[in-house]
């Protein structure tokens, strides 16, 4: 079976494929979903992980506004579209397996649910867990403004 | 069912939990895996995604030598084993679910197995792929040191 992101890994910089076959080489898992990973593209943070389908992943990519697709809620998920809190991308790209995408974008507000900046709040170490930031937004009026 | 990262949402900076409540309160997936971005720790370059079960996670900890667990291998992947490019980490966190991991890291060399410093060098636009990098190594030589 062809691979097409194994097929690309020895070209050089400026190589170009059709959108097409990039889309179609992507490798989805069995529910159809290729996590994505959302980075602010000019401090570098790390705001979020969530997933997306292939019908998301045109529509952000047409629209510029991140779509991604909601596990728990079986359907769409337009960041932003309740809070507020819009992702707006500025690049995307896939990794050396196609099995993973990183969107740098531009976040308004909090990207978390909590209201906190960044969803990476729970900080890890062989002593325990600590929490890390506090909300910049009260979360209670995040989802009140629909 | 209790949810232990939904339980610490609304805690803050500075609140803290044992390791062993942190750990037994990620969301592995069926396979026992959760996955795990790693970003370089000073400069912010998302390097890769892997994934990662309790033991490696405890051993990564433990050792602050990144451990992932390869799904094609099906066996421990000690990041730089082979390579001699290793991962050492610097922090660990986990997301407002609990089933995502972030390692900030000091990554020696090139992290992509195609001699790349990062796995993210098939840039996706509406026009098409563009690959955005060449190896900074010589991915021939990267495995040749065993």
């Amino acid at each position: 079976m062809s691979d097409f992101y194994k097929d690309l890994e020895g070209q050089s910089k400026g190589n170009q494929s059709s959108l097409n076959d990039a889309l179609s080489g992507l490798k989805f898992n069995n529910d159809g979903l290729i996590p994505a990973i959302a980075q602010q593209h000019d401090t570098g943070e790390v705001l979020m992980m969530a997933w997306m389908n292939r019908a998301a992943i045109e529509e952000t990519l047409q629209t510029t506004q991140v779509c991604y697709w909601s596990r728990s809620r079986n359907n769409y998920w337009r960041k932003g579209e309740s809070s507020g809190n819009q992702q707006k991308l500025v690049s995307m790209s896939t990794d050396c397996d196609g099995d993973t995408l990183l969107l740098k974008v531009n976040q308004l507000g909090a990207a978390c649910h909590t209201g906190r900046r960044d969803c990476f709040y729970n900080e890890i170490k062989p002593t325990g867990l600590t929490i890390s930031s506090d909300p910049i937004q009260d979360p209670n009026q995040l989802y009140s403004k629909s």
